[in-house]
């Protein structure tokens, strides 16, 4: 099934992947080459989730093309290399879209069709699906032509008041599976928690990360 | 409407709070009084949500009468006045109860009345809410007479045991509103993002308590 939007234009995902220095903050529990496959298997659970959705183009868009063969060919999607920032990056594309766009980001190990689906399914010009923190984890705008995005900070509200500004129907899509970016080590609780069957789960458990719980919390702790 | 049980019987739900040094990890922005306060107004937010959604009985489970004669009378609800711990609490309370209970905490400001109906709909034995970070924020537990609570620490996983020990059926309800318990200063970037008309964030915002971005990341801050 490929959704529509009301117009009738089918539904493009973009996936902001940065290729180089990935998932710094989680330096505290996995070294450099480990954040880097962590990194591309959280993507891999994404696209894995998206490819079980209603969307029916997948684009990676990549900081640079460095590990992004291999995801290319064994999942068959289309790479966009753009060195910019994420801001630049994705307001280009919707500068240039007429038919809705997702933006998906690359973190969301946890993320099912089902959220996907769900979000699409709503009608509003513009669905955002926050972040633990004020962030905007996944977007959906049906009319890339009038809107712009500006993620960091508190990206949720910005969004809000630039689709109020242009005068843009908005729904806010409250999911804890959605709502959950892997950015430091307590996110990896999430994780191990709610991921089982993800890759990125699996490949942190091979590496001795398991839950820890020190006085009434829980945390993670690596085997030395 | 009254949610009934598949055997018949009403929901009633149990709001466990904790009257006296309550929210001690909020002191780092809030003074001792305030935090009592901002403790109560959460529990009231609670209770509003509750009493919109189809449960038709509300018990507040306290540890103290302090302070809780306002809230009895002015919510019209019942209160039950145990100092025990939680587990020992909720579990003789579901030792004597026959009927479905559910069991609410007090520091879920952002829950609706749709979560709280969403989650009465489920038909397994035991239907629970996670939080951020491994706990139980919200238990529906369907047959009393063979379950207990451990709190603290995993407690979702726990519970998961729990039930599958006693070979009860069991269903995670995944929700962003409900998973935010407000613990910590962290988690007031949430209320005062998502928490729009509730009686806990306007307070905040009258103590100065607002949003700051800093370095891409969404803190608060209070003013001197």
């Amino acid at each position: 099934m490929i959704k529509t939007s009301p117009g009738g234009g089918c539904i493009r995902v973009y996936i902001p992947f940065k290729a180089r220095g990935a998932k710094s903050r989680l330096s505290t529990i996995l070294k450099d080459d480990e954040r880097q496959l962590f990194a591309t298997l959280m993507l891999e659970d994404v696209i894995r989730s998206l490819k079980s959705s209603a969307v029916d183009e997948i684009i990676l868009l990549s900081t640079s093309e460095e590990g992004i063969g291999a995801i290319e060919s064994s999942h068959g999607i289309e790479c966009l290399i753009d060195d910019r920032d994420l801001n630049s990056a994705i307001n280009s594309i919707l500068k240039n879209e007429t038919d809705p766009v997702m933006v998906v980001m690359s973190d969301l190990p946890l993320i099912g069709s089902s959220e996907i689906d769900e979000m699409l399914d709503f009608r509003e010009d513009l669905v955002i699906a926050p972040g633990i923190g004020g962030g905007t984890n996944i977007l959906v705008v049906r009319s890339p032509e009038h809107f712009r995005v500006d993620y960091y900070g508190n990206s949720l509200q910005d969004h809000i008041n630039i689709a109020r500004k242009h005068g843009l129907s908005f729904r806010i899509y409250y999911s804890f599976l959605a709502a959950v970016d892997i950015d430091e080590e307590a996110d990896l609780v999430e994780l191990l928690i709610h991921g089982d069957g993800t890759a990125a789960a699996s490949y942190l458990r091979t590496l001795g990360v398991s839950l820890s719980v020190n006085q009434g919390r829980v945390t993670v702790k690596r085997e030395v």
